[in-house]
């Protein structure tokens, strides 16, 4: 996410009360997680695991809990709970906020676009021409839909990511500062959920199809004309390309990046990474081929 | 799905500007996809594989693309496009329409039968006697509840199909002619979903119970008195018996046909039809008696 | 469930015209299915398999199709239906109540809790503090929801127990006398369904978050500071320990009891009792060392 009214370094430290090592000049132009950093960006880093990853990362400040020697054209922000400084900067920017309206009148919606009765549109949501959201949707704050896309009854677009932070005591949701954009001719099926990015935009491309019951989790990037049947569900911040096929209640782990046009049978369960343009069973998921090899020789050994 | 007013062959033709082969007389009384064309239908077909089928199916009138031999007693119309000359009739009958009453004017609605504060009724809905809608529920246009239905809450009856003509520029959505209908004494459970035919009618039998996020697609017949749990999925066009179990997160691929009494355990999934009257498990299914077997034999081949 | 007014065996007895054997003076304070009978309940035994663990169980009134001889400190009520008997008993306390109100006056929220447009709650529902419902969310009737609770759009916390009685002449629904609890700190993600007890409470532990479209059937008793991804389910009247972790689409049968700190992979079924702290895969599962070790066998012989 991008920060409304960008801040130094030196500033941003002064407001912590952190101590600030490195440039202080540097401007802050948004807020990340650290899988999605870029240049101007601030992230949060509290484990000696991670330290090296996030300082070698594209994120210009961190807030962190020990002093380290700092990088050429960065600075970092000593503080005793990273996570909770992070977290109150994103809260900050987007505020929890109680629903007043059932359409927020600072939302934009395009011409000739129908909201059904029950359907709710947060603040500062844009819709475009030519939508169609059906009855008791949501579409949450900041989510913005382009043209001709259609949303199915009871469809959430824009709930918070599941994205916990765990400690002994429990488990601390962390603030989500991402959106989701749903591009022109996509249509969404009745009671899906799409979950808002963490800290970047949560995408479905042009034109893909979803059917009811699907889950996509936060931060995933969806590409264009795919089809995903009904009970689908893709974990958080995985990547799909184009064309893709996904049968029914096939699952998708996090962090996984799937080629164009790949098939995912129905029920199959994909645990890693897997190249475009073949199709694939099973849960783990082989090549189809193979997992239906895999099979049949074993229906041929419980025969005996 | 039936017209309201029917045409004959000759005046659709000079409607469409399409060329007309054989028996311009024939009244078209219906629209329907090939797998449910009855005598008097109108259906289409655009691919030189299926033209067989299509001209030996019941389908009194066919949308082509080439000009064919007609069979006796039928009716060919010649256009560049037929899907989408089809599409064109559906949508003339079942106009795209903006919701705009939660519950519809239209809609008929029997004694004793209680809707839920946010439920919403389309038009020309028929919901019977005693029947219990729940909060937030839809009932879509055209659908049909008999007496004693209960909708739970959040629950979508007669969604759009999920069915796409591919192209290379995209998926193009068929518009749904048909309707649901749900028997006397069925239940649907909370955040399920039921669509509605392309254009045939998508059936619940009488007296059957489906728990919470059941997904049922288009142009099912389901039987009478079955149980279904959570997170079961239908894919479109299945036919399934009477008296049939279907566990939880179980899932049946589209056209297949399973015979009454069925039972289909947790999490299983059928890809092909199935005789009534016994128990099946796995992802696909074996009966079950074989399927644990060959868990065993991998079990112990495993222990070494 | 407790009764609102106690009532003496021979009382009750008189009231459905029961014949009574045992001791008329005990008074009956409850009704509970027999999973969870404790002293004061009445329940009802209506075959002859069960007739040995009615007698035995913690009930002290029992309603019953045939004289038996009658333990110390209880009662028999002998009476043609039961079932019946005991279905009008829970329908005179819980009454089918007509939604009338989007938010029912009976109901009491807490301060500082904000409830979105189109969520609607129940009669004598309890929502403490700091809690936030999204939109046409559902507490339903009886619902008690501790401080700092949230709950998802679309998600439903009440409905009827997905519980049927099988007959000849199909399947006739309990009527649902249990409720939900939602400890505080608790977390229910868009389109979930939370089925209330057929006649206890089902339990979410303080902390425990949910992801989208979980599924947790009647009766269960969720532990704290437990993890379920998306599209999860659990079946009714199941155990979860503290500290679990439940990733997504896994499935939990019913009557199951699992240990603290179980980790369950994704899309694993589980149909039996497991030890906690450790991490379980498969369908159905077995400890996830072993079935990686299977897979990987399997997958050696497919080669050849």
């Amino acid at each position: 996410m991008k920060l409304a009214q960008p801040i130094t370094a030196a500033a941003l430290a002064a407001q912590l009360s952190a101590e600030l090592i490195g440039d202080g000049s540097i401007l802050i132009t948004g807020i990340n997680e650290i899988h999605h950093v870029e240049t101007g960006d601030l992230s949060f880093v509290d484990h000696p695991k991670y330290y090296g990853p996030a300082l070698a990362s594209a994120a210009s400040v961190l807030l962190i809990d020990q002093r380290m020697e700092c990088p050429q054209g960065k600075a970092l922000l000593v503080i005793d709970q990273p996570f909770a400084a992070y977290n109150g900067l994103v809260l900050s920017e987007r505020p929890v906020r109680q629903w007043t309206h059932t359409i927020d009148p600072t939302a934009r919606i395009g011409a000739n676009t129908s909201i059904a009765p029950g359907a709710v549109v947060g603040a500062y949501a844009m819709i475009g021409r030519d939508c169609i959201i059906g009855p008791n949707a949501m579409i949450g704050d900041w989510v913005v839909l382009e043209d001709r896309v259609t949303v199915g009854s009871g469809a959430v677009i824009g709930s918070e990511a599941f994205y916990f932070k765990g400690g002994k005591d429990g488990l601390t949701p962390w603030r989500s500062g991402g959106s989701v954009l749903l591009e022109a001719d996509v249509a969404i099926g009745p009671n899906c959920n799409i979950a808002r990015g963490v800290s970047s935009t949560t995408t479905i491309g042009r034109g893909t199809k979803l059917d009811a019951l699907v889950q996509i989790g936060h931060d995933c990037k969806i590409g264009r004309h795919c089809l995903m049947a009904a009970q689908v569900g893709v974990a958080g911040n995985t990547t799909v390309g184009d064309w893709c096929v996904f049968q029914g209640q096939a699952g998708i782990a996090q962090n996984i990046v799937l080629g164009d046009r790949t098939v995912i049978l129905a029920q199959s369960g994909v645990g890693k990474d897997l190249e475009g343009g073949k199709s694939y069973f099973g849960s783990p998921v082989q090549e189809a081929r193979k997992a239906f090899k895999d099979i049949a020789v074993l229906r041929k050994l419980g025969e005996k």
